[in-house]
């Protein structure tokens, strides 16, 4: 059976009873299986609250040091404990881990070029044997997204990309899915009308939807991380609902499947 | 060689070039060691500066629902990673911990009598087989003062009696010592005068001692864990100054040595 790689995103994450269907959902799921988390709006509120000005370029957050202390505390501990918590009551035994943890995802941070990104890091390398020594104990990693530099510590990352480089990194030696899975039943051809599933995307339709501007802005990189982990051995990628994870997974009833 | 459990107080974790010293000493420390540490006064200044009022009862944190996200924030975030990440810096493997994950260190809510303390646990249970493998592939956990109850979530624990526990359970198997790190150089008979450790304390020398007033407040439950470790299996307990863990362990020339 296929190691299941799932990123729940920001939006879940802010909906106490969305994230709770989530966790459900992903606590029975059979198998092995990894979770990545994102950060969503908490940590925006956090740094408000403590009078820190969150600051957004291009849809991506400048992560000076003040703004690194709020996302440390926030996605590596609110959150991430959280997650943990839950999921442990339903008797998934998971484990929260940033990437400094067993320095388990290494990065680099990104160079100032017209903008200063501050302490953003883009992933080097995965320990894939550690996830997988969790694994074979029936340990589930539980990821926030997080990663490490050893000359600038722990760096703010995209959960997307992070999903993608630990599910490359598995599918070296084992079969692995890739399950993007946000508030939308998949990708969606009118982003008003959840009927509008996009069943199977392949390269040449999704070319076409982009200059079509039918697939726009955030489902780009995302797309384009999943054709990447296609490409990188990865065994399936699919985009789904939230709470929708056996049907879209197991059945494949639901959401939407990436195919090379 | 045995496994060090080291404790490091709050103290010295609110001092940056103090627990930067600290974590050298740590990192240099040979073998298998954990490291658990306290929380310190970073959560009570982030609470504040969150609007939320600190309350203590005879020196303990009354832990209501927005106190316990700070300090799942604060201790299970902030400063669990910040240590992490610098002792991956220095070559040491730390993995960050707190009971939830791997369900590690499960505790029981503390009952409400005269005080309600809110979300405090007392430990149930530590899954030394867990800790134990990690050791097994040479990474060491470095726990925050969190503990795991599946009814009541994460609740905040007394760091002291965390490393006692997890150093009796390690004992069950293992050779475990037990230090006690904090801004002192040891068990001083004059609080004024760091001339004056006490180089052996047995429980005799203990008894009289409280009896004469001159060990008092925090170092009687500190003591007093020290004992009880020793009683189950722990084969030394030291208690020294943060950044002197060679000399008193390894070489036993600094710090309170407690004897049964």
């Amino acid at each position: 059976m296929p190691i299941n790689i799932v990123k729940i995103g920001g939006n879940v994450i802010d909906n106490e009873v969305k994230l709770e269907k989530f966790l459900v959902s992903f606590a029975q799921l059979k198998g092995n299986k990894v979770l990545v988390h994102g950060g969503g709006k908490i940590a925006t509120q956090m740094a408000k609250n403590l009078g820190i000005e969150t600051q957004m370029v291009q849809g991506r957050r400048i992560t000076d040091a003040q703004m690194r202390d709020v996302v440390i505390m926030v996605y590596g501990g609110l959150v991430n404990k959280r997650i943990v918590a839950s999921l442990q009551s339903m008797d998934c035994n998971a484990i929260g881990l940033s990437g400094a943890d067993a320095c388990v995802i290494t990065a680099k941070k990104r160079e100032v070029k017209e903008i200063d990104y501050g302490f953003v890091g883009d992933i080097d390398k995965v320990n894939d044997q550690f996830i997988s020594s969790l694994l074979s104990q029936n340990i589930f990693p539980v990821f926030a997204p997080l990663t490490y530099d050893r000359k600038h510590g722990i760096l703010n990352t995209n959960a997307d990309t992070q999903a993608s480089a630990i599910a490359e990194a598995l599918a070296k030696s084992k079969g692995v899915n890739l399950i993007y899975c946000f508030e939308k039943k998949g990708v969606l051809t009118d982003i008003n009308n959840e009927d509008s599933v996009i069943p199977i995307l392949k390269r040449k339709l999704y070319e076409k939807y982009k200059l079509d501007g039918v697939i726009y802005e955030g489902m780009i990189p995302k797309i384009d991380n999943a054709f990447r982990a296609l490409q990188n051995g990865v065994k399936k990628v699919i985009i789904c609902e939230a709470d929708d994870l056996q049907n879209a997974v197991v059945y494949g009833l639901s959401g939407t499947q990436i195919i090379l």
